[in-house]
């Protein structure tokens, strides 16, 4: 999406160790205009597939997956992250690991909001090691509740997640796709 | 709003201890179209405010924030919750006090998203003690930006917070003022 690489090319911020920020305009601070003209590319995108329901995570992605679900016109349902083992018997749950933070937590989904019957995309606003992604699948493979697929802002193609996820079979359509970063330069896949 | 308190009392659950469960459409599972009516509403009790900016609080205010922010063609920005004290330059901060979680975290919020020339309306999904919506506050305060108001999804009114916030001169909007629970009957303030 060329309005999207313009933008992150205008106002993402490379940092040392291949680190983006997007702060500006897709967490911490989020500019929800542009936020719904992803939106629109990812109905494009995923247009004739019959969804019931946007599934994502906290908390970077609730306010994208929002805005996404209001085009769609579903409801959104977030993941919450949770530090204790959760063995409560009404909720759905997995593990991400958390590569930035380096820890493994719990996330967790109420059953009532998943349910077999739900057609489900998730959205989320990075994918970079896939972890995050891969426990979305399984809360939805719990459930089960047929994938769609996912929407995705940017993609960090230069790391695994997204081959793994797409060679289990699960249909990813990302934004913005970087294959590198020099410096300040990033290199987008057409 | 009537369509609010009629959703709540046909899909909220009241539980022992004062305790109101929004999940299905506020927070977890997020109905996008139904907060797109209440962030008309907003919209319309905010009539001829000038607003520059959104701001909430991580995680269950944010989703709600983007519809709105879509609603009045703004960006939103979303205090972080952090444990530990940041004495980053970068960040205002301020202190919030969860009476569910019985714990005082910090949140946080970059100076480049506040700026003095904002004029700042805070939503969030509920006000109860007002330990949020202070901190909220505050970091306006800190960053030298205006307070237009507050908008509120749902107020217990009968817990202090509203009135505390009220008299400290910023204009609270609720949709739904909770007057009281009895059993699972629940009590608007008209």
């Amino acid at each position: 999406m060329k309005l999207l690489e313009d933008r992150i090319r205008k106002d993402g911020i490379v940092r040392e160790g291949n680190i983006l920020k997007v702060d500006s305009f897709v967490n911490h601070q989020i500019d929800c205009a542009f936020i719904a003209e992803c939106a629109k590319e990812f109905k494009r995108l995923y247009e004739g597939e019959e969804i019931t329901k946007i599934l994502t995570i906290e908390a970077s992605g609730i306010g994208i997956a929002c805005i996404v679900g209001l085009e769609f016109g579903v409801p959104v349902v977030f993941a919450k992250k949770t530090k204790t083992v959760n063995i409560a018997n009404d909720v759905y749950t997995s593990k991400v690991e958390s590569f930035t933070h380096k820890r493994t937590y719990d996330i967790i989904v109420a059953k009532d909001f998943l349910k077999p019957e739900d057609k489900v995309l998730i959205i989320d606003d990075f994918l970079a090691m896939g972890s995050a992604l891969h426990g979305l699948i399984e809360l939805i493979q719990h459930a089960g509740a047929t994938i769609v697929g996912a929407g995705i802002v940017i993609e960090k193609a230069y790391q695994e997640g997204g081959q793994m996820i797409r060679d289990m079979g699960v249909r990813v359509e990302s934004l913005a796709r970087i294959k590198a970063m020099h410096g300040t330069e990033i290199e987008f896949i057409d």
